[in-house]
């Protein structure tokens, strides 16, 4: 497995792998690897010649008050697992190595960013979009694989490939749970012992709607609310948002008819935690 | 030479002469063409296997009160002119080709837009690099050819490209000018024989302030107050701005010290040109 940290040498490293006609697959990470990212590293194995994976932790998706400084990191225990999953080209940038002095250049996705995480966290999407598109224009994959678990980024990075002509294809694989039900998240690690058993309010609730669509019931507000409620009845929680939109175009829905997005984030303690499940009539 | 209306036939056009280990070049133009797009596609011939030739009048990078509408096109003119440079492939895409219904991705350099044309046609720039970055993820070239007439969009795409990672090298080229030293732009058609006339003042004020410049005039406002002073003295000359910012930074300047932009535009009649000159010390 090679590790780059510069452009020249990932680009470099992924042109062997082209010459020799592999097809190359692409997992965007910020590393800290749970069995999600795995996943997407595993299916990447399956299906290309060469997989490439980024470990960036990009600082232009945080806001001034967000867990930039904080965000888990350990670079060693990330190349251990990617090399255990057969991964040939891990790109590691420095800061300065993807935005240089004098870097004014951003790529935004509108409408679809302008709610949920948009709302809650401004100048986040941007900051993604940004990011995966410098990082598309450096390893050039023919597959690009994201997670579920981040139901809006995977829109807005289907949107941008779709709207810019962007010649990869974008794969969304689902989310992974802890067996308790636990979406797996880098940013689980914030969570106290009393925290990690209170979020688990969030697959229940989810779990819940999806039960009261199986029954039958079809009102956007009703199912809204039944897992607002469920959530807002543990003192640990903060919701931050708990919504309802169309899926994948994120419109928005007063009764359920096809697919439709539930979509949450919570807080607790430090942790925001985000979670979604789509509903299907 | 193929002409090409989609985005999938330009792709398998490119992707045959790929196949065969051609370099490949690209020259976007809105068409209507002049010696100045002729020039660049035929630097595009002698350096590359392949000349790729796109024409597209933008509608993203017109103000709602600019000449979208009455912009001159005469594709058959156009095609014509392509073949007979050698060029291989044209793309010529309608509207919707481009922005699909739903269409809602935009790429923006800040700073280098925050000035010159970028005050006087707000959203230009967003529209230029918008469709630029389109057309490059079509094209996939090599090598795309831009011309010194237009020297802030010149600058705007080469900091794109650097700032996002584009895969290719950006050209620019000299502007080419009639005999009488008239910039050539498609623009000029809107002149009437009067006007004509009076637009020469445009080279006439550059090549003075250039003269300046060799004589060991140094200070700025002086040579802006030089160039303005005589476009402003031609009746027919409304003045959008006159200035001289460092080159290529456009970084603001009192005293020339090394490589000088001054860039003017201005309307007579409906026609607003626009013209530059590379100061150097």
């Amino acid at each position: 497995m090679e590790v780059c940290r510069t452009v020249g040498e990932v680009r470099a490293a992924v042109r062997r792998h082209r010459e020799r006609g592999a097809k190359i697959g692409f997992v965007p990470t910020m590393g800290y690897f749970h069995e999600g990212h795995l996943s997407l590293m595993r299916r990447a194995r399956a299906e290309c010649g060469a997989v490439v994976v980024s470990i960036f932790v990009n600082p232009l998706q945080f806001g001034p008050r967000e867990d930039l400084a904080e965000y888990p990191r350990d670079l060693e225990r990330d190349l251990r697992m990617a090399r255990e999953v057969g991964v040939d080209v891990v790109f590691t940038p420095a800061d300065e190595e993807m935005y240089p002095p004098g870097y004014c250049t951003y790529v935004e996705v509108l409408g679809l960013t302008e709610k949920l995480c948009g709302l809650s966290r401004p100048g986040h999407f941007r900051g993604v979009t940004t990011v995966v598109a410098k990082l598309f224009n450096i390893v050039q994959p023919d597959v690009a694989y994201f997670g579920q678990k981040d139901a809006q980024q995977a829109v807005v990075i289907q949107r941008m490939v779709r709207d810019l002509n962007m010649p990869l294809e974008v794969v969304v694989l689902p989310t992974v749970r802890e067996a308790d039900g636990l979406a797996m998240s880098s940013r689980n690690v914030y969570l106290s012992p009393e925290e990690r058993q209170a979020a688990l309010v969030i697959p229940r609730s989810l779990a819940r709607a999806v039960e009261a669509v199986k029954g039958g019931e079809r009102n956007v507000a009703v199912l809204r609310e039944m897992v607002r409620g469920m959530i807002a009845a543990e003192p640990r929680a903060q919701i931050d948002y708990v919504e309802i939109y169309g899926w994948p175009d994120l419109e928005p829905l007063t009764v359920l008819t096809d697919r439709a997005l539930l979509a949450v984030a919570v807080r607790f303690g430090r942790a925001r935690l985000i979670d979604n499940v789509v509903l299907e009539v």
